[in-house]
C-alpha cells in the first residue's frame, strides 16, 4: 500500500510554506530544499492552489504562500482530496471491478472501514501541528526564516546548522 | 493509495477455501471463479502456504485447503504480513528515504499512526466473518458446495443461481 507521490509532495509543499510564514516561497526553492522533481512539485502546487490551500504572490520576489492559517489546514482533509478512495482496491470502483463477490463482499466493507480510520487519524492534525518545531525543520531544509513578533518586528532567525536530527 | 494485488488475491483465495469448507480447492478453479490471473494466484497461494494459512492436499482430487479454522484466521494479521509497511511512503524505509525532514517529521508520525489504525480495523475481522453468508457468496462464485452436519452427513447444497447481489 503506497500513498501517492502527489499527496506526499502536496503536504511537503504546505509544510515548507508553513515554515516560511508570511513570506513567499518559490517552487524551484522547495524542489531544491527537498531534492525532488520540479515538474511533479509544480503539479502538486497547482492543485493546492485550485483547492484553496495556496495562493500566488505576484511580483519580482513573488511565489506562493499559504492561503489560510496553518491551524485551518487539516491534513486528513487534504489527503482525502489528493488520494482517490476508489484506488485502494479494484472493487472500490464499480467501473474497474471484476470480482463477482462485489455486492456482498465483507472484505470490501472491512477495507472501507479501515480506510476511513486511516483518514480519521490524519484529520486529528493540522499543518500547524506538523510545523510546530519551526527552527529545527527550517534548519534541516536549509531555509533562512525570520520570526515576526507581536509588536510587528521581524527578526531573522540566525542560521541554524542542520542537526543530527536531519535525515 | 492502493492495496497490493498480492494482498487482494491472498484474501480472495482464503475466502474461496473458507467457502469450500473441508474439501480441497484447486488454484485453476479459484482463478476461473474470480476471473483472475493463474500465475499471480499461484504466487499468493504459495505465500499463504508458507505463512501457515493454507495446506496442500495430495492425491488425484487434491488441491489446497485452509490450514486453520476460519475463526482462527485474522484478516488484519494477514494484511500486515502481505503489505510491506515500509512502502506507504518513501520515508518509511530508511534505505529509500531522501527527505531531509525524516527524523523530526510529524507528517511521518501521523502517517504511521494512520496506518496502524488501518490495520487495527482489519484485525477486528476473521475469515469466518468474511464468509458467513456462505450460500450467497458460493452462488456468486458458481461454486458447488456441500454442507456437513453434526452427525457427519454431508449434503450438497442445491445449486443456487447467482443473485442480483453478485457484481
Amino acid at each position: 500500500m503506497r500513498l501517492t507521490q502527489f499527496s506526499n509532495f502536496a503536504v511537503r509543499i504546505l509544510m515548507y510554506a508553513g515554515l516560511r510564514g508570511d513570506g513567499p516561497s518559490t517552487i524551484p526553492e522547495i524542489a531544491r530544499a527537498y531534492g525532488i522533481s520540479l515538474d511533479h512539485l509544480k503539479k502538486a502546487a497547482a492543485e493546492l492552489g485550485r483547492l484553496g490551500y495556496l495562493k500566488a504572490v505576484r511580483g519580482r520576489s513573488g511565489g506562493i504562500r499559504l492561503a489560510r492559517e496553518p491551524e485551518a489546514i487539516n491534513i486528513g482533509e487534504i489527503i482525502r482530496q489528493t488520494e482517490d478512495k476508489r484506488n485502494l482496491v479494484e472493487c472500490f470502483d464499480p467501473e474497474t471491478n471484476t470480482c463477482p463477490l462485489h455486492a456482498d463482499c465483507k472484505f470490501r466493507f472491512a477495507l472501507e472501514e479501515a480506510l476511513e480510520a486511516f483518514f480519521s487519524v490524519l484529520e486529528k492534525y493540522t499543518l500547524a501541528d506538523l510545523v510546530d518545531e519551526r527552527d529545527k525543520l527550517a534548519a534541516c531544509l536549509n531555509m533562512k526564516i525570520s520570526r515576526r513578533f507581536p509588536d510587528g518586528a521581524e527578526i531573522p532567525v540566525a542560521a541554524i546548522k542542520p542537526s543530527e536530527g536531519c535525515r
